[in-house]
């Protein structure tokens, strides 16, 4: 699928219509360490976020396939099974995970319910996420006094306010949107996402939060999400661990005026496209963005004898720590990937492959019929001095292809990760 | 098992009676680099090592589960294969791989044939592994002259030159050797490792060569090196990735004169446990010398419903970058433990478990039944800042129980891997 059909237009949540924002900074990790509201200075970066819609949307969610699962994901579900797919409104704060603390469902649930009473609607119309260290109680007084001030700033603006607030390690908001057109009716979707380190593929990496106006039935929506999903944030890895409180939330307004998206069809296959487009280029930004990065490394495997194989390889080059430390180095080891397309958990034979290095400093075949050849190092180097990096590969056996997103590996990966929690 | 049971001597590879060892400079990279032989200068490490036993051994292997296998994991199969699991010697070069670079398989070969027209035997009695850069043509020129001074430095002492020579860039030699008695004789097993990088579980990790004088059989020394494996080298994580030309050779001389172990029974335990002793003590010095690793990091996972469940997640905590990084950073994260247990994968509930970080400053409980504690911070941090840490976690689920070992990610790491080539 194609990465830019689709004009990329500004507004990430708030691009479609119905959709307001908002963000604050309640001072959760400050109230942590001195278990008292820290003074709402301005320029402290926002570590809450509300989302409200101007009608019920009809809404689909994957999340974490880790066994412990965040106290949010178990009350978004919940929330979410009791309704039958439907929410108004979103509440997410950075600076504790809320996860492997004894009482988070229970102060999940109250971060619903205080969202909900403002606007008057039952609480399993609120979606509730939370992101940053886990083990440790979440403090609900600095949330309690931040959700007026959240109320107060929402607005059909507030994506900005709302992208920052869901960041940890990021180094920058990532959101992106498109425009397309479905049933005749111009539509838009939109999103959000955070994640930087405990990334890693078979999940809905990260907090993503997916806005849309066209009007697409819950059952339509779960497909085409679980259907993106798949070539898109789960083919992303930053180090391999698997978060406990990844989220992925898509939701509908209708608002464009549409008719509802209820079958397969062209419709569907635009909306699923345009939804590609904004979860694709989230997923290069995650990645461009992991901890401690210092270039993009994605992985095209190509001639694949199908999907499910393509993906795979591709990971796992993407995923191995040789691999990402060579890339760091600008070292066109091509042993590496070969050893990592051979350990690679699919029956596939990859002794045909052929390996090139690409980037804007130009192209270079590393590995033909799966052996290392002689190439011009110093064409090499240049070629992976560069910060966005892909490594081509072509196995020859079919005609399935796939792409994986990653990053280097690095010193700064280490220096931050090895005391996150101060 | 007790890694300490057996009393531990000197010797590594020439401890058992009938082994006769040698290693020399080749010069292989050297080689590659210049296309000529290097001078042999005293003090240049080894890189080409030589082992000989007196007799023809029952010989049991097991190898890398790479589907991108080297050529000599290939020969040496196809030799073992051929003549019913028997070898007399051994052939090992570091330096080069000889993998995925098109004339392995007859070079491989090659080096077994130069070593049996010394010996007057049969090809299929010797044995080759390579270890180093993958994807790179193997010169056999400097192997070729190599082979008269390894053979006239052979000797019942020469197990130093042959584990230094067997070396990449491990910092320091893998030996280890016990006595114990079988049969009412005196055996001895002892064996040399090396690794450094490019290590991960369910493999025979990285090279290694165990001699033993006790008299088994080719089925019960087949035997009891795969059980031993299981719970030692396949429950050693560096850093996930899984080399190409993992080879574990246990070769059996007879010549401690004991009735042949060829069933089930005690003086099959007694062998199985002074195997393990050795391999487990192996284990753990390729764990400390981790590339770039500056602490030993253990997991022991007690309580689990079975040893497959064990090790799995014992090898899943070991294995997560986060948890590495927090381990190099002396920080007592626990929501890493629980993460990572959490994606295991196994359908087991961890979160009951107990997680405690254990050295020789003492121990701290960090998470009680799945939930994150308080804790002395301060307390943690000394706990923490030893070289030799263990994460114990009890599952409270059952008796099993299983020991990873690893170790921490630092900024070495990335260095020593970020342009391993030149």
């Amino acid at each position: 699928m194609d990465m830019n059909k689709f004009e990329n237009i500004e507004g990430g949540v708030c691009a479609a219509k119905g959709f307001k924002a908002s963000g604050f900074y309640a001072g959760i990790k400050a109230y942590m360490q001195t278990g008292e509201s820290a003074p709402s200075v301005p320029g402290k970066k926002n570590d809450i976020a509300l989302m409200v819609s101007d009608v019920v949307c009809n809404t689909a969610g994957v999340y974490t396939s880790n066994k412990v699962k965040g106290a949010p994901v178990v009350v978004t579900k919940r929330n979410l099974a009791a309704n039958g797919g439907r929410a108004k409104a979103v509440i997410v704060n950075s600076g504790n995970a809320n996860t492997c603390n004894g009482d988070g469902e229970e102060k999940a649930q109250a971060m619903c319910d205080m969202v909900a009473q403002k606007l008057g609607i039952s609480s399993d119309l609120v979606i509730v996420a939370s992101t940053g260290v886990i083990g440790q109680v979440l403090p609900l007084e600095p949330i309690e006094k931040a959700i007026d001030p959240l109320f107060d700033r929402l607005s059909y603006t507030g994506n900005v306010e709302a992208a920052t607030a869901i960041m940890t390690t990021d180094t920058v908001k990532k959101e992106y949107a498109v425009r397309f057109t479905a049933g005749g009716r111009e539509c838009t979707i939109g999103g959000m996402a955070k994640g930087s380190g405990m990334i890693h593929p078979n999940m809905a990496t990260t907090l993503n939060f997916i806005t849309t106006d066209c009007a697409v039935s819950s059952e339509m929506l779960r497909k085409a999400l679980s259907e993106v999903v798949k070539v898109t944030y789960n083919c992303l890895s930053v180090d391999g661990d698997q978060s406990t409180n990844d989220t992925c939330m898509l939701m509908s307004s209708g608002l464009a005026g549409n008719a509802e998206i209820a079958c397969d069809g062209s419709d569907f296959d635009t909306f699923r496209e345009a939804l590609y487009q904004v979860m694709a280029n989230l997923t290069r930004m995650l990645a461009k963005d992991g901890e401690g990065a210092s270039k993009l490394v994605t992985c095209e495997c190509t001639g694949a004898p199908n999907l499910d194989t393509a993906i795979i390889i591709a990971k796992s080059v993407i995923r191995s720590p040789l691999v990402k430390c060579a890339m760091y180095g600008a070292d066109a080891n091509c042993g590496r990937i070969m050893c990592a397309m051979g350990y690679a958990e699919t029956d596939c034979d990859v002794t045909k492959a052929d390996v090139y290095y690409i980037s804007r400093a130009g192209k270079i075949l590393v590995c033909k019929d799966g052996l290392g050849l002689s190439f011009d190092e110093d064409l090499a180097k240049k070629i992976l001095t560069e910060d966005e990096i892909e490594i081509f590969v072509d196995l020859h056996m079919g005609d399935s292809s796939a792409t994986a997103w990653g990053c280097d590996l690095t010193y700064d990966y280490v220096k931050i990760n090895g005391d996150y929690r101060s």
